[in-house]
């Protein structure tokens, strides 16, 4: 059993990694921190989980690296970017491999880093040891990963329906649309009317428009699938459900095509693309037939379904993904790249 | 007073022209109908309105229009499409005025009406006749209508916000994008189990990709607004609200720029024609400062919120509108041409 | 055209006021205040009221009671308890009438009132001089009011269908339980974790069990009705909608019934008891036949809906209210009593 | 591995045996039926169970009692009532054990069964040998059993809380009022108007008052609970979630209490009741301190959460519980009673 510790688990995907590794057949949680929890149990604070047979004896601690690295050889950090970054350096001093659901070291250069989050970041010299924790591109290196930077939930609904296709030169990659609709639970769980029930219920708004801070993230690694430098369209909007990510993409085929003749035979490349990236993947469900993404079919699972059309009207091809944005986008999927470097089955504790 | 009729009242739309048309100041409601309902009092089957003085008076009939040419000079239709034609034909014949929220009198062409609608058109000769009732579009021809083409909701989320600048040749009519998201309201008072409250809630899907019927419509406007054949892409989405619908628009400019300077100069112009477009209209707000659009602020309103951004990272303009699909987008804007067509003040009834 | 002010006017309530009294036909709104928005425009601060016409130039100032007596006759409270009266007593002093939406003013005991909001009473003396402002017990009071104490929300939920059954000794006033189910804006706007979208949504809990505030308010009137001592059980609940309060009252008759026939003879007393008490109010409808109330019915109105049953299994009275907690429950019975008090039509402004 | 088969797969309750018995480590699925689904695998009827290994080759078939019986040992019944009783008789003819979620065999008297169910019972005789499967009460005779009656929803919510209280003759078994809220799942999946999302969300109802078929059960339960005739009062509500019941519950103590120190000493008996009955529960949960019942901490699991109050101002005993209506309330507890039946663990696919 590997010792494991999550800090920062009373938000919401905190929560999640409590919920996901308590469950999970090969680790035991060792330690939970959080300010305003500590010295209570998990079953306190999560009643949810009040049935598990250890959420009464877990007890939520202060954060604090030097006992951590005592307690645990694997450290999940949920916690703000810039808080993350100053936890990670002690922490991997002292030998932890750790996890970041944050976004302190999802880029590899510090000067995009200062102008999205508008301050240096603090410990510019870990970025290079960092490994984007995405498995279905980056299998090999997190298995070796040190530090594992665990991508935001936008940047998974856009990236792993893209990635394959830029690889292979399918799609243009100039003038990428991404339009995202995003549950309440996206935003923690932070006192702010802004997330109110009655300011979020029946109420459908755009926000962050035109640059939400995940773009950095997502170009960075569109421009390596596509080995040149992407900037892209991206829109995100609030919608009232607890969980869930549904992105819309509108991406330009490499082939012209006018007629339904043309896009089936176009098609059939999509189709052998995403067969070729995916067909194997544990946790990436491409649709057939009629079907469309629904984010009810994947709330509570690590599952990201995806389903495109090419449309001879306009000769683009239109992709949509959903996702839990607090599991696959998330908490699920830093378990799953917990899974690869530990060596255990992929699909441990998430199924 | 003039006198009103409504064909088909039982269904959500039909239900907020009963409301609407019960507090209008200057109309009468003679008559009701609906199949299903027929003998109960509108007090019975909408029990919010119940406390309106007539509601307990005004009971539903069967549908019949030689009754109905009798007691009312002006028509509602709130029926499903080919059923508004076929009752459309002895109203007018009979000398009422038809204003009909179907998609039957909303196309020119029969041809585009069977490709879209799957049906021979029932009553060609009354296309030319119908006028497209969008008062800040149409106010003029409107005027003078003796059958007008209620426009659909997601066509007016799209066309108002695009209408000006299309007319101004400041985008490219060539690679629209619309991506939308509608209440439920939207899909009928239809007793099907993919509307049912578990299978709409925490669930958040895209539907008719990529051709929707409402595109004929959409593009019908446009080209002429355009001066020229518009085709576009239009992605509907379901999320759960009951009303309200959140439309994205991704649009080129026709001018190049690529810093924030170059945005700001053609910001003015875009600006500049809302302004001149929309400052003195009753029912139109382009939003300014941060503020964005948001389905909660518009919702039991005949209003429509507008916001735009110039991204100098794409070069792009990003619209962006909210409507309440069942006024602005449905039944608002039915008594906003009936209102223009009377000569009452155009606001009468809708504020 | 009488000038009112609304303190408080950023929350849930205030907001309803500022909606209820831009629109009625009587008075004019002098001044809203409102600390955290002091400065901006009703329109900057409720985008949905922007297109009212006087929403751009009416501005929130800092809440000022010597300003406010200048500027307005009538004056809405919409501030926490405690803090109301404060407000109440200089304005009081300068000559304007107060109507407090608080809790203040609507004891006659200030024992009473320090047990339940455990700080002593600000201003003992007004006590005597407040009427309790429900309409439909109090009218010939509050036509002279110069302090009107507006009910709590799930007080006039409760109040209203027993205290007719109460005055008429048909209902034993021992025993009385009052179950309620509230929607979220009960809460008022505060940023608290608790009343996060993603707490509220998908849950459904009790809260302040056994001896929640109003308890105080509402058996104080129930024993003015009764003209004995009444302990009630009362049980609020929390529900995911923005707005309603649906109550179930379990009652126990003064006679003895055990089979049908009973029950009906005595469902006639009821009948009448109802009838002679509501059959003329404007906003209390008391279903026939099938018909229980539901708060979609009622949302947005000042109306309460009222259904009763007897079960002969039991020999218990089922009444069950349903109203909006902002409007009936607060802003809109409010409006009412200062229709009442200044000689307007009583449904002014509010149908 | 147990073999075991799904009839009636295709509504909310079976979709949740769906979901428990494919995760269930000693039971394999043979055959899941459904009418309308027929020919159609669980992946594609069923989209979020896809990632299941078993879904794409476990397929719909017709119902029919003569190859289930081949097929499996143990047959669930997700059927409406009349219709489960005549499947029935067939499978346990052919041998198979039958775990019924229906109301079919829940009562012991066909008489009652007629008055609550509006036709003769479909097959009498087998009343005598079903087993009502409570497993927290009729432990032991699940353990034999060979036909178990699965509680309804609301009669779980209410039947725990209230058995060790009634069988320890700590509460009178007169006046017993259970105040009762559902999400909209308990309504089936069914394509009615009522139960659109449109209908239910912003929505709050009662239903079924005063007479419930859920009473049968509930008063029958209780009678034998407490070893004489028991007549309730029961009112069940409808809410905008998609799972979960809250029960409240209003008892009587038979011990007479005036304050707060009377009501603690009768606490410590009710705390050692609850403590007798549930400490060992792996699926009860008697909540401490200041928690109440919420769904949200319930929802997806067995779990039943109960925390009670006692009033000294009124005397009362006031118990509340929380469920997932389709887990703990239906699917769940019929999982369990297998488990039981089959000598596997309690918990067994359930934690």
């Amino acid at each position: 059993m590997k010792k494991v510790a999550i800090v920062g688990a009373s938000g919401y995907s905190g929560e999640e990694l409590v919920r996901l590794l308590l469950n999970h057949p090969q680790v035991e949680v060792t330690a939970v921190t959080s300010r305003q929890n500590a010295g209570q149990t998990v079953a306190q604070v999560f009643p949810r989980f009040a049935s598990h047979p250890r959420s009464a004896a877990l007890r939520f601690s202060e954060p604090n690296a030097g006992l951590l690295a005592n307690r645990a050889e694997i450290v999940f950090l949920a916690l703000p970017h810039g808080v993350a970054a100053e936890f990670a350096v002690p922490l991997m001093q002292a030998g932890c491999v750790v996890i970041d659901l944050s976004a302190d070291f999802r880029l590899k250069s510090p000067e995009v880093y200062k102008e999205f989050y508008a301050h240096d970041h603090p410990a510019p010299d870990l970025l290079k040891k960092s490994v984007y924790g995405l498995p279905e591109v980056y299998r090999k290196q997190i298995k070796e990963a040190l530090l594992v930077a665990s991508p935001g939930c936008y940047p998974t609904s856009v990236l792993l329906p893209t990635w394959p296709l830029l690889r292979s030169k399918l799609i243009n990659p100039h003038g990428i649309i991404a339009d995202s609709l995003s549950g309440v639970s996206g935003a923690g769980r932070k006192a702010e009317v802004d997330y109110l029930f009655c300011e979020c219920n029946e109420s459908v708004r755009p926000y962050g428009v035109p640059k939400h801070r995940h773009l950095s993230e997502i170009e960075e690694q569109m421009s390596l699938a596509a080995g040149m430098k992407v900037t892209i369209q991206f829109t995100p909007h609030l919608i009232p459900v607890n969980r869930g990510i549904l992105t819309t993409l509108y991406l330009a085929p490499v082939e012209h095509f006018t007629d339904a003749a043309g896009a089936a035979a176009f098609g059939d490349k999509i189709a052998a693309c995403y067969e070729a990236a995916y067909a194997h993947e544990p946790f990436v469900r491409v649709l057939e037939g009629k079907a469309l993404p629904d984010t009810k079919n994947v709330v509570g699972t690590n599952m990201m379904e995806i389903a495109w059309r090419l449309d001879p009207r306009t000769g683009r091809l239109i992709v949509m993904s959903a996702e839990d944005n607090l599991v696959k986008g998330a908490s699920g999927q830093a378990v799953q790249s917990m899974n690869i470097l530990c060596g255990f089955p992929e699909t441990a504790g998430l199924i």
